[in-house]
């Protein structure tokens, strides 16, 4: 995936994931004219955005349909086992003849197989559209290219490639589970200039800007659950939800707090109040992460068995194993997505410095997206820090960069990221059907 | 200033300073029609980069005439001495009747006052011009809206302010000059993403790519001298030297070694070899600044004695100031220029970390450009890293970003940089004349 157009990022048109008053700010859109298909690509984009969250676990799927010009019809895929995009927009013409001889956009290949919907392809052959432009092929082994060869057949003009890198950064959560068969772990976090992720007096809060901050609210839509580290979780004790940026809001994330050692369950009481109130609060359930043995241990001892008792959701990690090893082992576990109520396919990392760092070192951070403010904070506790091999470290591979306020987004891909996403661009199967195939 | 329209940067367009070769990855400049001033204001700002360095210490302004849509002529500031931009624009037109009516666009308000050159405010007046367009006002006293008004009084349309910021941020070591009445410190360097201005091993070299190597040979035609710290010469042995960039190169910087405790002199013989051959080059004077103290303990030692009469340029430090008030002094020193043979009116800071982080706590840098790579680094020890005050930090002014290949640049100005800038808005006298009032 080369790099993004101006405006563009993982979130989708940045612009568009901010609420009014911060706008004024956000860079523009690449200016656009309605004769280009990538001017239609991007409002099915928008129209997918505008869904972020609800389909889970099908992608996101934006669809417009227009005819001499002007847009006829519009959708995105609905909650799950609801309809698919291109379904909910053909649907919501009225009078079908009107479809003839339009043009159908959509953000990914409209899917060639029976799941809880009857496949779009046989759908969209029957309308009498001119052409079909997907912006990305599915990389779904029941689909890949069966839908746009179907439609080929049919005597249709079909196109791929239209905002392709961008169609591929939104639904990246859902390309990567299809063709890794894991879930993708981005990593989140705010520095100053020179990579302090808090001051040294351990504050992190009000390094970004508002902007950034809304930002990420938005994302956490996107990705099917947040993971921190305890450090984080005592010295700020964040809520994690979404909330500061656009509505609608379709889904609160799955929250994941990875605490190997059970530190939270002999923190201070007002700390442990905090967290319990914020962190656990009842709008999501929180899932604590910890070892095995400071289990067994945290039972042995009076307040931290009272405090185990409140945790309704605890995940105990296997001792033989180093943290990243626990980590990789307990978002693999079916049970986790059990657990959590939902399938867990991908999972935004929202620090801090040490589980980031920890993650980093193991190769284990699939894409980033990075806030800078305008700080020199001048410290030295709170950066992320790994013996990389000197004189190497971990070279990603920019995608996007957006002026967000005062802050610059950054967003980077793992160079394995990258090269599964390559595989994509010939729109050939990539591998084996997956678990979870029902999805497209 | 506010931020920079896309693809300009404190360098100018940045697009243009890079060789052919590297330039597909930077990107593109705003698409302007000809119907815009600003496109031929861009234009103007072409030509002075063209002959970045050249005019010195008069500013490097540069002006197009344009009639009907048309480019009839253009030019740039000569050497010092020589005609300025208006005048080598105006006589390139054979027949000045050609004019007659014609708009010309410069990136600075044309002077007014006699210097080595007569004002060309009179010469533009007198050429029956219909419109003149100055991107910025001029503060220095002598000028600072006599040109204008004097154009204005013979019945031309004037305007400011087309390509303002942009203008600005090009001409930015002239005006800082002419307003602050000292020389403008620059910082620029290449990091990692999380911070770090070398590998754990000391390499620092190869952190930034081609592209951003190719700007910053480019920036440093711009500035008057190149100031590094000891351990940046010790570690890399650097040229500092204007090359790998788009010609012409109109100069070479003057370099500066700050060096309080003198440690090059007692340095392994090889690396001193190495440092006389790349860092003190025949190409351009090298200043070693030293101590009082230092240079009288030298002087006892066989060893350092004999390499300090290898030193052709000494600018001993006084004992008793810290080290950035030595720096402050000796930059304001007016020795210093007669020294390195020309005036110095702006510094670019190279590096290390450690002299930019001695800069930085003493809010010493007024602007920066720096480079990002897309790498995580992990390391610890070349990290900026100063006391700040916890939970606020230095918090600077976003000015332009680019993409530079693979790393991300970012200019940034200090808070008291911008507001200096701010004042120009009005373009009144900002203070007293300066004693270079010679330059405009």
């Amino acid at each position: 995936m080369s790099a993004l157009r101006r405006g563009f990022g993982g979130g989708g048109v940045i612009q568009c994931t901010l609420p009014g008053k911060l706008r004024q700010g956000a860079e523009p859109v690449l200016h656009l004219a309605k004769s280009d298909d990538a001017y239609w690509m991007q409002r099915a984009l928008e129209q997918a955005m505008a869904a972020i969250g609800r389909s889970h676990p099908n992608p996101t799927v934006g669809c417009v349909i227009v005819k001499e010009g002007r847009l006829i019809a519009s959708g995105a895929t609905e909650v799950y086992g609801g309809r698919h995009a291109e379904r909910v927009a053909i649907e919501s013409v009225a009078d079908r003849s009107q479809l003839r001889g339009a043009t159908l956009y959509a953000t990914l290949e409209p899917c060639s197989h029976t799941g809880r919907q009857p496949p779009c392809a046989d759908l969209v052959a029957s309308c009498g559209f001119a052409r079909c432009i997907a912006a990305v092929g599915d990389p779904n082994p029941l689909v890949a290219g069966r839908g746009l060869r179907r439609l080929r057949e049919t005597g249709l003009e079909v196109q791929t490639g239209v905002l392709g890198p961008e169609a591929m950064a939104w639904h990246l959560p859902f390309l990567f589970w299809q063709i890794a068969g894991r879930a993708l772990i981005a990593a989140k976090w705010a520095q100053t200039l020179d990579g302090q992720l808090a001051y040294d007096d351990g504050r992190s809060q009000w390094i970004s800007g508002e902007e950034s901050r809304a930002y990420t609210h938005w994302l956490r839509q996107k990705y099917d659950a947040i993971l921190v580290g305890v450090g984080t979780v005592l010295a700020d004790q964040p809520a994690l939800t979404v909330r500061s940026c656009v509505e609608p809001h379709h889904r609160q994330p799955i929250r994941l707090v990875f605490d190997p050692g059970a530190r939270l369950l002999s923190c201070p009481e007002e700390t442990w109040q905090g967290v319990l109130e914020r962190t656990f609060s009842s709008q999501t359930p929180t899932l604590l992460m910890v070892r095995e043995s400071a289990v067994a241990a945290a039972r042995r001892e009076p307040l931290p068995a009272r405090r185990l008792e409140r945790i309704e959701h605890l995940v105990s990690l296997p001792d033989e194993l180093s943290p990243s090893e626990c980590l990789r082992a307990a978002l693999a576990d079916p049970s986790l997505s059990a657990r959590a109520g939902r399938p867990i396919h991908s999972v935004m990392v929202e620090g801090g410095p040490r589980l980031i760092s920890t993650l980093a070192e193991e190769g284990m951070i699939d894409m980033t997206h990075i806030f800078t403010a305008p700080i020199l904070g001048g410290g030295t506790r709170f950066r992320l820090q790994f013996p990389a091999p000197y004189g190497v470290g971990v070279r990603l591979h920019p995608m996007a960069h957006a002026r967000l306020g005062e802050d610059l987004l950054v967003e980077y891909l793992h160079p394995s990221t990258q090269k599964l996403l390559e595989q994509l661009d010939g729109g050939r199967p990539v591998r084996e059907p997956v678990a979870v195939s029902e999805a497209a």
